[in-house]
């Protein structure tokens, strides 16, 4: 059943030489990386043999039959992989931007070119959950997946917390430690939540989302006024991507900070460290919990799926073929807590109503019950606003 | 890619039940009970003619193309099984002991009858383990799995150490809960989570292990002396299966009590809950968790099983048939804590060497090293004696 893998590597980055140390330490996977394409021409610890600079021409060479796609590029990336699928070669791919902005278009290549293309590291690092999703909670159980899904935010957040500090700098030491970038962006506001969230969506309920139209928030704008909150209160704020499975086929997602409660699976994932809740009739919840970033575990993630390739292995999508269509829609209200300081930045949240309301020489907040179709509206200016947004009860009146 | 799955389910009890209350939920599965096969005729909630009396004829049923087998006795079960087997039909149990006790016969009539048996329910409940490790988990990585296999006997450690109460008292109530048997000993000797060690140690590591060649222990001699010895020392005291791979394609096993501290992920598993550590290279740890015991747990993993069957899934047992033989051996040795009375117990244990020794008007304990030999000689015995043992620390010197 064993396929022998001539791989193509695009990338040599920390991921792709994580890969690379792996695979030496799996001797019995039949695999081999043939060849290399990375950017620029420098001197590096590998034979200059094993380095090409043409994605194009990667794609087509014919001693290879797997292209592992490592490259943060995420338009070159797309560029590369549908090139490479529609000649016929099998794709590994750990770009959750690349996949979560062309899934439909991805999974139309793999049907018509009956190739495999597999992206288990794209979410949550090492913990295998979209096969998970795909392949064991593949029935009409699942009711919602949650998760802490951004190590470098989560790692942050976990500084404020654990360690009394404030976010400039928590985001300072994540970022020497190597666990946010210099533009954190992409991390602290959400982004890379919301693309993982936009796949495992597709694994779920098989729903692909296009993730401009969803709700999705970060932590950047948090002050030591919103941490001093959460800590008398008892909570810790994380940043959490959720889908839910409403009524009538119909379901809801967005990437917002919370206020979690000690009760919770969540609370104590800590540091760089991923953890998902999986919750469904019968089985009530189950957690995964692993690490979601760093060369090591996402290049293990990657292993695993070239080792399923090696197995012929394809996600069949399957609650996207044989079941009922889920609705993405962006109806249904949140209770969130709104910390602001200016009434013009007020003005833009129509409360539906409101739990409790503060005022003070520092900051104002307000808590209450808003719709998330009001929040999408504006999603573009919250950062912009002195204020912070976490969610302080769950979604209700769908 | 998917069949009309037609299902003989034998046994009707509470796991039965809730499988057949789960199916009603699945809609979007396309599968069927026909018949139910159970001992004795009486008034029963479904028609007279859903039920038979005889496995023989089950098995033989043209109607039926899978054989869903969720009885207690595991040679009525083995015999089921493997004639249904025979008969060409795929078949799910969740039995743990029937499979573990004739896993290398199952194996074989699989390939030799081209069928697939599936068994995700008998290990960890709801918590998808086997199919990872089947799946995902499969290649040289993977260096332990280490977990909290036993329901029950977690529910009455839980008891015992979050709400001080006793062992027969912890028990009684577990008993009156349905989470213990009127014969607790299956679970709280340990041989529940032998069975499923077993199990794991196959897909894990490929080997096919003979229970009765493995030390497992219980904690049915627990008294409150080791309860206040392990508090006073920071520690629970939980009931660990784990296997582990040794140097040279060696893997050990064996079912102990455990002295846990807080820094360990099965330190805050609860209740009837079961987790499993996984660890292996450049992934480090990963953690799952749920539910491991109850009707509706054990029957969501089942129907995952009977959903996989309607995809044509089958064990491929990779490590074994693709990895190098991994042999399990009985060298090596631990740390235990020892408590006992008598200087005639004591004289069945052969320290290599003593960490620490007591000696009081209750009871004395010493802590050492001993060899997992010289444990196994006597395992039979160690009920019966007036002892406690628990390992403090892991495996060593192999």
């Amino acid at each position: 059943m064993k396929k022998k893998l001539k791989i193509g590597l695009v990338g040599f980055g920390v991921v792709g030489q994580g890969l690379y140390d792996v695979l030496q330490k799996s001797p019995a996977l039949d695999a081999e990386i043939v060849k290399i394409c990375v950017k620029n021409k420098r001197q590096r610890a590998l034979p200059e043999s094993m380095f090409c600079y043409s994605g194009e021409e990667l794609v087509k060479d014919e001693n290879i039959n797997l292209v592992v796609e490592l490259i943060s590029d995420a338009d070159a990336a797309f560029h590369i992989v549908a090139a490479a699928l529609r000649n016929g070669k099998d794709v590994v791919s750990a770009n959750k931007k690349m996949i979560a902005e062309n899934l439909a278009e991805l999974i139309k290549l793999q049907e018509e070119y009956g190739v495999s293309l597999l992206y288990e590291a794209s979410a949550c690092g090492s913990i295998p959950v979209i096969r998970n999703l795909e392949e064991y909670y593949d029935n009409d159980l699942l009711l919602s997946v949650t998760g802490i899904l951004n190590g470098s935010s989560n790692y942050i957040l976990s500084k404020i917390f654990e360690e009394n500090k404030g976010y400039a700098e928590s985001l300072k030491e994540a970022q020497e430690l190597g666990f946010a970038e210099a533009d954190p962006s992409f991390d602290v506001d959400g982004f890379d939540s919301l693309f993982k969230l936009v796949i495992l969506t597709a694994h779920s309920f098989g729903t692909v989302v296009n993730p401009e139209e969803v709700l999705h928030y970060g932590i950047s704008n948090i002050s030591d006024f919103d941490i001093r909150f959460a800590r008398e209160k008892g909570y810790k704020i994380k940043l959490v991507g959720q889908v839910e499975k409403l009524e009538e086929n119909k379901i809801s997602l967005f990437v917002l900070p919370r206020l979690v409660k000690k009760d919770k699976y969540i609370y104590n994932v800590e540091d760089e460290f991923n953890g998902v809740v999986i919750k469904g009739l019968a089985y009530d919840k189950q957690f995964m919990f692993g690490k979601g970033a760093g060369g090591y575990p996402t290049g293990s993630a990657v292993l695993s799926d070239i080792t399923a390739i090696g197995h012929d292995y394809k996600y069949e999508y399957k609650k996207k073929n044989f079941y009922k269509e889920f609705l993405y829609v962006q109806s249904g209200e949140i209770e969130i807590y709104l910390r602001y300081r200016k009434d013009e930045d007020l003005a833009h949240f129509n409360f539906i109503s409101i739990s409790e309301e503060y005022t003070g020489p520092e900051y104002n907040y307000k808590i209450g019950l808003i719709s998330i179709k009001e929040l999408l509206a504006i999603k573009d200016h919250l950062r912009e606003m002195d204020i912070f947004i976490a969610v302080t009860r769950k979604t209700l009146n769908y």
